[in-house]
């Protein structure tokens, strides 16, 4: 990346790693960590020395930084730099982390640190982190903050994840609909501040009923005694709170929204939704695709402790071991005229292998058709047409391609018109289940990625094995 | 969705799809459109009633989506919605379509439909189209530009793809940065408009060189007579026109940005990057991920044509082909201790099926890490280290599993000592290329995800089968 910024980023988290690397700076600080007074924190001068640059470096770097930093150094160092880094970035940086990299850390610290890093972040951010905060912690949390603050944080918490109001935001600038822009300029000039990245006001009745929103471009090149309600976009693409997060985030993504109003069930404005919020949603959302696809059903952290990253993957090797057990079984059926011609065993995995593949190419297609919304009942059939003869084609092509090969390796005309038939007819069960499984799971209210290659793989073997030996079984 | 706007969407369409069923009206405009004069443009009173209010339907629609509108219908649908869109939308609506859809509708459309099309359109936005445009069209099109958006034009369509240059957007707010708030204000109420989500107006020296980025929020918020040097910030997060795309939209994500300003090698200001262009960014991207690890290197559409997804997938069939074949011969050079015991054959594909998902899962992880840059050079030997520990341990469980299954069938002891000692030497194998394989594509320049779970299933299979059978050579 050769921006400017990213260029100053990566000397100084080389310099930090340089510095962690002084095995003896980390010993002296853990050795003083355990004895009192902690403010003689490390003995020499180079060790306090070096702590001081250390804690300088870390607290330049913005605390998404910071938090990457954490991911990527091993566990041992992980308190030392959570330690340096300053009151007012922590709770930025906890935020950012991982689970398996924020809760030792969390609950290495003492109450009064965390009370006081959760100080520094708005309501809704303060919602998220509660509830990773140890029993004890929240509530003395809950007590320093003001009435408001506390309300915002209930409301947020009150959301499942997988709604708008788990992602709204509160820091929003409101006003009347009955003033003037020069009115609303003077408001804000006296308010001295706006949230960052507001880009749109709201503009609510006396009743806290959403009358549309305000962009600031307007507010400035609009003549100032303009009446509010003259400029104002009426009719603002709004989310209720129970809205599926999901869905806003793709409307943000077609709308090409910065921020958009999030009102109640009475049409109340509650709070904004945020593009700055619903990226990281979609990146999130787009990976999670990407390990339910291999059968990883819950969210696995790089680093996760190896018990709980191995049971994360027991359901689905014990699937595949159901499934893959049919298969062989449906194989031992076949003993008799495996017996008769070898070669079978050794030409068993091909049409599967490849049907397996096949299969897995289509689901792709399909679980992205879903996501972006192209794909819907309309045109299903459409698509199944197409990947059947798709499947046709590569079928006969690839299928007279394997039947040649398996005539010069085995010279034997019937077995390669076997091949020829398995291969046609596996490609077209794959593509045909690729199509059918995403859907189904979608239908079943799973997501269409949710393991969708371990089972693609796994009826495609079963099937193929059948097919191959079946026609085996009849033609020779 | 059950935020408002998608309701009153959802009815729309659904009033739009009821009007295209009716098949009469389709022919009596086909018809229409095969004899002059136009404005005939269909008989009966009905057809022309129901035509003026799908072409009202249509154009109430957000180009966003009577672009999926147009994805989601039957081809032979598609020319007579276009034909509906009003001259100031089909640019917009151009730009949302994939290509499959695009190229009938352009080549279907007369050279000054599309000039006046891409009129409406931002130069960024015309760069785009104009690589869609047929040859005869494009120097029209540029010819109509004024010289400034000619040149806009050209330098976007001069950055490759992945550049952030061909990203970028011109329709800037721009100021000198020796002037107060107060007379900033004025400049762009004199002006009139500013460009929706400007968020930050690019501050200049006399020779264009970026000075810092003022928010129209600090703008608002701070006395007039400040000067505008004291206000903005002096050390924006900026990026080169030949930065990676990719990074940016990261940037964008950790550092929650809106707008950036990109300059080229001289520090000279030249366009915007805007977090509305980078959300398609990273949502491609990320499906991208998902294709390329089925094996599809080509960005392939729901709706291409056949052939050209059939072609699309022949690399992977031809590789996938080659790698199984490999391990076909392996099986084949064990056909006497086949011969010896068929059980063998049988059992063959259940060690290298989990394997190949237990690589799979690993593989998934892998590329979420490196894209998320949490995983890097200094701690890949320690995933490595935990995934073969997971791997140990699934593989000493399931392999038990395994081995206890095979004995109840086949009561065999030595057979289920070759199945659980062929599961675990397989697993702890799968786990260690499946970290190999996306960081050796990395190094290699590679994305990650290109045909992995190809590579993985095919290696697996092949030293699966060699290790299985390998094993039952030695101990049966």
């Amino acid at each position: 990346m050769s921006d400017i910024h990213s260029q100053h980023l990566s000397q100084s988290i080389q310099r930090i790693q340089l510095l962690l690397n002084r095995k003896e700076l980390i010993e002296a600080w853990l050795h003083s960590q355990n004895q009192q007074p902690k403010h003689a924190l490390v003995e020499s001068l180079t060790h306090r020395q070096h702590l001081a640059e250390l804690k300088r470096l870390i607290n330049r770097l913005h605390p998404a930084d910071t938090a990457l930093l954490l991911e990527s150094i091993p566990p041992e160092h992980r308190p030392l730099i959570w330690h340096l880094v300053d009151e007012d970035k922590a709770g930025a940086v906890l935020l950012e982390l991982s689970d398996s990299v924020k809760q030792p850390l969390i609950s290495a610290s003492d109450t009064n640190v965390l009370t006081a890093a959760a100080q520094h972040l708005e309501s809704d951010e303060i919602a998220d982190l509660v509830q990773d905060l140890p029993e004890d912690v929240a509530p003395d949390l809950l007590c320093s903050l003001s009435s408001d603050e506390r309300d915002q944080v209930r409301s947020a918490m009150s959301f499942p994840e997988d709604c708008v109001g788990a992602w709204m935001e509160f820091d929003i600038p409101v006003v009347r609909d009955d003033i003037s822009l020069d009115v609303v300029l003077r408001f804000f000039r006296r308010q001295g501040s706006l949230p960052d990245n507001s880009g749109q006001i709201m503009v609510i009745d006396d009743y806290g009923h959403l009358k549309g929103t305000l962009a600031l471009e307007d507010l400035l090149t609009h003549s100032g005694d303009l009446p509010i309600a003259d400029v104002l976009d009426s009719k603002p693409i709004t989310f209720h709170t129970n809205s599926s997060a999901e869905d806003a985030a793709r409307s943000f993504e077609r709308y090409e929204l910065i921020v958009a109003p999030v009102v109640n069930a009475h049409n109340k404005l509650v709070g904004v939704l945020r593009v700055t919020a619903l990226m990281d949603l979609i990146a999130e959302l787009a990976h999670k695709k990407l390990l339910l696809n291999a059968g990883l059903n819950k969210e696995e952290n790089l680093f996760d402790p190896i018990i709980t990253s191995a049971k994360n993957r027991w359901p689905w090797i014990a699937l595949n071991l159901f499934i893959v057990f049919i298969a062989s079984r449906i194989i031992d059926q076949f003993e008799t005229v495996i017996t008769h011609v070898v070669a079978l065993a050794a030409l068993l995995p091909i049409t599967a292998n490849i049907g397996g593949n096949a299969g897995n190419q289509v689901v792709a297609l399909v679980i992205r058709g879903l996501a972006t919304k192209q794909l819907n009942a309309s045109n299903t059939l459409q698509l199944l047409r197409k990947e059947l003869s798709i499947s046709l084609m590569n079928g006969l092509i690839w299928g007279s391609v394997t039947a040649l090969i398996t005539y010069t390796l085995y010279s034997n005309f019937l077995l390669s018109c076997v091949m020829m038939l398995a291969m046609l007819s596996t490609m077209l069960f794959a593509s045909f289940i690729g199509v059918a499984i995403p859907i189904a799971l979608k239908r079943l209210g799973q997501d269409p990625a949710l393991g969708s290659s371990v089972i693609i793989t796994g009826t495609t073997d079963t099937l193929g094995f059948l097919i191959f030996l079946g026609l085996a079984a009849v033609i020779l």
